[in-house]
């Protein structure tokens, strides 16, 4: 209390012009009070009051642009004061690329480069448009809104975190505050942490002896919230030097408690199961891809509603849409986007139940169904392929070729093995 | 400690009767002290023994009706004293229809008049059973107990939230106490407020500064908790006026701490996003009635054992099972019951990984699912239908004019499109 | 802490050597406090730093090997001091068997014999390996560190519990603590007593009023974690007299709070939903079998990488795997590892959520899907199988005696049955 109002005196000293914001501010609350009381109590309660900032120097004094909610107090309005802290996020994965599912294409150090085409015109940097995420394109303006902005607007939005009228670091510290947004079945690491040793015992025994998601992941009070990470969302490492950078800044994190040998050991076995983890992914998305050049997914990419950002193309990367789409690539969904990243985080984050159970086991068992249903569409397809390979083996050599030549364009096989293949068949029809 | 004694001196002057209550209460005391001393403890911890009310108050005198369970301390008990609670109790769902699955039926402004019958005999309101929930009387007797009443015996039961013996209010002041019903699959509202921002801002900061369950629900301490609710527990759009009533009570709470016009905004969305999860359930639904019309569910409704209020009908409205069924209509339970609620609930409770990944997102997955399955049934039943189409064109046209009829019948079409669609049959084999 | 300082003294008074220890852990500290200062932070503020037990007391003096890791501080060592509390450890189920899936095998009073060849040589009670867990020998070097010894460890390591350095009994108090193992799908007891209103109760009012999983699991500060549980992890039960005595002393533990009777009628509930959860995962294990005698599973267990403790054979009990096997082998894996525990648990953890949405509905939906899966699979086999029954009656015959075989080869017919059946076919053809 001394303290806030040693502030305050401090800042008016500072801030001359703040003692006519003040006057402004009277005129607002005096309203306010009864309109809204719960936020006006919350500013009252707020350090931002203590010091004299009131509410026109965030939202301005056009009271009708406030009505048509044109004056959002984004973070140029908070980094006007807060600098540091605004450069630090601007550094951060919650400053660039998460703007409504730009995390899906940029910020990847090995990105296809066909993926630039989503945002930029060749040979430009601009973007060409605001919004690059498959998914959200899919969706209707309120689902957009309050299923995908919510959380992507973090870019722009302090009060993501901070909540829009209180200036208590107690919010802000407590690890409940990253819950509204790292939550779900696509990276569930509030869950995972919470019921971790690290989370149980912050809940026995506070954040003196035990780890919370700030702790961790912003040393210091640092606002780069990305600074020990050493892969993308999507699970694509970042470049040898940038990777080894980060590895020894979380290092460094770990040992406040840990041997760092021990930590190194545990960091590097959590590399080796995402490594694990994106093998089955492969397994499983060479199996889709394989159906389709055999034109046995059902619907083929031609028969359905075009994908937004890639028309009538089979997506099985980060733009990948878990809707107008075959049985087989929904399951591929769950793995990709579910069961990998409970996997993987899982690890990092030392939950055995996630890193297990609802992560290695569900991938494998998805990798069951997926080889299932595999089975059943060929069989299907066989049945047709047979009878005409016994009619005409010609005709049947034929469609091979073709299937072969599909999977060569895709890349999935070389030059070398290609040209192999087709001697092959090739022979038993000559 | 003084209130609480000034309360039990009140209370003695007021109900002199108590003075011999108290008599009673040595004798239960001296015996329940060693046998179950976390009762006693509780009591002589409340509110209760500080104001006189002892055991045989709630229980009666009769021991040995007490020990076969038959003196039950139910709401009426309570409701003798405390009366306006139970008015408003029983003026909420928690007083109407949730009574083993009385809601199911009861309480939808739009129900289908059909629906009333299990209730109801033909011109008469009273209910001819106590219990009218298909899904309840396919359970054993022990999962219907742990597994259905435990939850739904809330109207008859204030123990249900303030527990058997304590009196604080601390206990039902807090939000956990709503979560050992109102979580899990089919409507986990207390899972997605304790992730939404509204629940990590109590977490941290109280419920001066955050909204609980209570807050919103039971404004004032009414125990009327469904006063802001616009729709049933199924969806069903309650009449336009009291819709319109209950909306601008939300809104008053809402404007304790948020601009109404920005309250009234996000209600709006979460109706928009209501809207849009019905019309994929309709799409959904529309596909099993057609498979049906077909003879494809597998098994059929005449093979399955009878639905308990039904018979050999296909259920897929409030009264569907989960259980023997198609795999195709379990694909759609879950739509329905789970995801479905998940993306309402989640919306209207500000939570963006419900609203998305828990709800939108899986509805969409459960919808490619139930394509794929209806596929794979009309292939099979195609494989017969187009061998008679080219041997039988004229039993072929027979079997598409019964599909038509059953779709007309189940009230599909309408007289012009059955009329327009039978005609284009009869054109075809004239 | 002046509890803290009598202690100190009396150690030092009763263990001389202290003092020479303490010297030593003078030269770790020096470097530690650097090196790993959380560590040392907390050990500082424990008991054993308190009564002058330090680092080498329990790490020993050979630095080498501390840093290689070989000089683990394991179960052995803390038990040197604790001899009472490793004792009651050693003798449950924390104790014996759940090294790395032992559980899976051991302690089951109604194992099948052939079990035992997993662990043990004819004779022999030695285990031959120390590791039998087929799910565990089928992980990488990684998974299995993280997602497997991680909480199987628990034989071995009081940490898992207590954490490395801290003494404080708050910690192993809060139910948090259990949480970090027992979570997940395959065993929520944390989750479904957090939500139940045991655990809100918790949450409310402390756990004076309100039993956490050690005032029931735990009772008297006992570390025989298994004391009032009456069957194997698998479900199976205790021979009937262990079964009666574990019985009353639960019972003993709920009267605490409630009347005894009250606490047998509900114990004896989740008995009777024990025995309906396993009569559905008999009937979906006996529709697997049936598909494995007609050689419909796909793949057929002799066409997938074999099982590593029972080869090319289908497995469907404890060591049941859920990679590498067929989708209705999948299917299973789930009631039975996943919803069966959940209908179990749920009820006698008192969650109907867990007991009826997450256990049973789960339960039948995935026996809906199962039968489903059997259809399909059937109809496939039977489309070769009919032709053949009306080409050549006498071959078909011959099949079906032999599937007829496998059953009984298997134990699903008794002589008489198996006798009968086979009399009907051969009256067929004859």
């Amino acid at each position: 209390m001394t303290q806030r109002m040693l502030f305050s005196i401090l800042a008016l000293i500072l801030f001359p012009s703040l003692a006519s914001a003040q006057a402004a501010d009277d005129a607002c609350v005096a309203c306010h009070r009864d309109r809204t009381p719960g936020a006006v109590a919350q500013w009252q309660a707020s350090g931002h009051a203590a010091a004299g900032i009131g509410c026109a120097d965030c939202h301005g004094n056009d009271h009708e642009r406030i009505e048509q909610g044109a004056a959002k107090v984004d973070a140029d309005v908070c980094g006007a004061c807060h600098e540091q802290a605004l450069r630090e996020h601007a550094a951060s994965r919650h400053g660039i690329g998460l703007h409504s599912g730009w995390g899906c294409t940029r910020n990847q150090a090995q990105a296809d480069p066909e993926a630039c085409g989503f945002c930029h015109q060749e040979q430009s940097t601009l973007p060409v448009s605001t919004v690059h995420c498959a998914r959200f394109l899919k969706q209707t303006d309120e689902m957009r809104e309050v299923g995908c902005n919510r959380c992507h607007q973090v870019q722009n939005s302090c009060a993501s975190c901070h909540t829009n009228h209180q200036t208590d670091l107690a919010i802000v510290r407590d690890p409940g505050v990253c819950a509204s947004c790292h939550m779900g079945p696509d990276h569930p690491q509030w869950e995972m942490w919470q019921t971790s040793v690290h989370g149980t015992l912050y809940q026995s025994s506070g954040d003196a002896f035990a780890p919370t998601c700030q702790r961790c992941h912003m040393p210091s009070g640092t606002h780069n919230v990305s600074g020990g990470l050493t892969a993308t969302p999507g699970g694509m490492l970042y470049p040898e030097a940038q990777r080894g950078q980060s590895r020894k800044q979380m290092v460094t994190v770990c040992a406040e408690c840990h041997a760092p040998a021990f930590a190194r050991a545990e960091l590097a076995r959590a590399d080796a199961v995402r490594t694990q983890g994106r093998e089955l992914l492969k397994e499983a998305e060479a199996i889709i891809h394989d159906l389709a050049d055999r034109n046995l997914l059902e619907p083929m990419p031609e028969d359905r509603p075009p994908h937004p950002l890639a028309g009538n193309q089979l997506v099985t990367g980060p733009q990948m849409l878990y809707e107008d789409i075959s049985h087989v690539e929904r399951l591929f969904f769950k793995m990709k986007k579910f069961d990998y990243a409970k996997m993987v985080k899982g690890t990092f984050h030392q939950n055995p139940a996630y890193a297990h159970w609802y992560g290695n086991a569900e991938l494998k068992m998805d990798l069951v169904d997926i080889r299932s249903e595999a089975s059943r569409l060929r069989q299907r397809g066989a049945a047709t392929v047979q009878t005409n390979a016994e009619d005409d083996p010609l005709a049947a050599a034929e469609g091979e070729l073709l299937i072969l030549k599909k999977k060569f364009e895709r890349g999935a096989l070389d030059e070398a093995a290609y040209s192999e293949q087709k001697g092959l068949i090739l022979e038993r029809v000559r």
